[in-house]
């Protein structure tokens, strides 16, 4: 007996012996009982421990927080997000009506999820070996990118005030230069002056700390250095 | 070519193929700069997906914020510590000397994070399946122990509540009787009145909610609940 394959199934190149997983992996829980939480709980220990063998592998020397921070910049939802619509799985997802007409397919978290749930399934109906590639076939890329040298995986204040000791300049001076919103929803404006730029970089956020990060990684980059 | 069995190998029935894994896994970083911090990392994704897989058979029904909550309680060093000490794993722990002479072969943090290096030398050596059988040998009888059962995982204030209520009871009432200690190692005493029982009991904590939750705790065991 032969069935019409799922879309993600040719997208994926891998055939499910148990469809009904695949399914399941699709539904949000607004869309009926059978739904995706529990295969998502799964999918996250098997990306976990995909990525982090890969990363074990591909980066010999480094010390476990590198390799902890490397991991949780490649399972973060953003990046989980930006790999399901790579698979366009938006409108692969069943949703309930509400979810449905506020945009939940297009929504970071409900995308990650869904991977990570597609993870799950594929983890359990074809073995660890089938998850790993699926994984690596996913997230390959940017693994690949950082070749067998990590990314500096410290923050762009961090980064940037030791690219300015190590010239011997002035530490950075951050100021914050307009907030604006109520108390719940406030957002700051930080300045960064740095000796050797001309202007002032200027970055924003929902706290100021994030600002002077976004201020500081706009400094990287007018320096010349990776952001 | 024959060589002599570690100890560790014995007690666990499985014999190396590189067993400068296994002596990596048991080199604490005050030993020396091929430590186990790396390994520890590695075991700690196996010990995850083993057992979330294993809790996601063993209840099928069960929702995955429960799930959860088990696999914390699996996992979290305490428990981790106490298989490495059934595993008499502190003595074969190769410490440095400041270590060694405070004490470090007994400190929970050592003895679970060797377990878990431990875990991550048996998956790098065998493979997934030696881990997991492994794991399920040295997890299994916590696991049968709960059967087809979930126990409860919710805290012993959001039980006693639930208890009273069923029963159409009063709400239990806590109140701080005694507080004791400087502000940074302030002890707090907390009764629990609750209907039904005679005797308001009392429990004690660094914080007001572990006093309570230690009162709730009481007051469920003497109503012949699972405390």
């Amino acid at each position: 007996m032969t069935r019409k394959a799922h879309p993600l199934e040719a997208r994926l190149g891998y055939s499910f012996g148990k469809p009904a997983l695949l399914k399941q992996a699709l539904t949000h829980r607004s869309a009926g009982p059978l739904h995706n939480e529990r295969l998502e709980f799964l999918g996250d220990a098997v990306l976990g421990l995909v990525i982090t063998q890969r990363l074990y592998q591909q980066f010999p020397d480094i010390p476990e927080g590198d390799l902890s921070r490397l991991r949780a910049r490649l399972v973060r939802r953003e990046t989980l997000a930006a790999v399901a619509r790579s698979l366009e799985l938006g409108n692969l997802i069943k949703l309930g009506a509400g979810e449905k007409n506020t945009g939940g397919s297009r929504r970071d978290s409900i995308l990650a999820d869904a991977l990570e749930a597609v993870i799950g399934a594929l983890y359990l109906d074809g073995g660890l070996g089938v998850a790993e590639t699926q994984v690596l076939a996913l997230l390959g890329e940017r693994l690949d990118r950082w070749g067998d040298t990590p990314p500096d995986t410290r923050d762009a204040k961090s980064r940037l005030q030791e690219f300015l000791q190590s010239r011997g300049h002035d530490l950075p001076v951050y100021e914050v230069v307009a907030t604006s919103g109520k108390a719940h929803a406030r957002q700051f404006r930080v300045s960064c002056q740095v000796q050797g730029l001309p202007d002032a970089t200027t970055g924003e956020g929902s706290s100021r700390r994030a600002a002077e990060q976004s201020a500081a990684s706009l400094a990287l980059k007018a320096l010349g250095q990776p952001a």
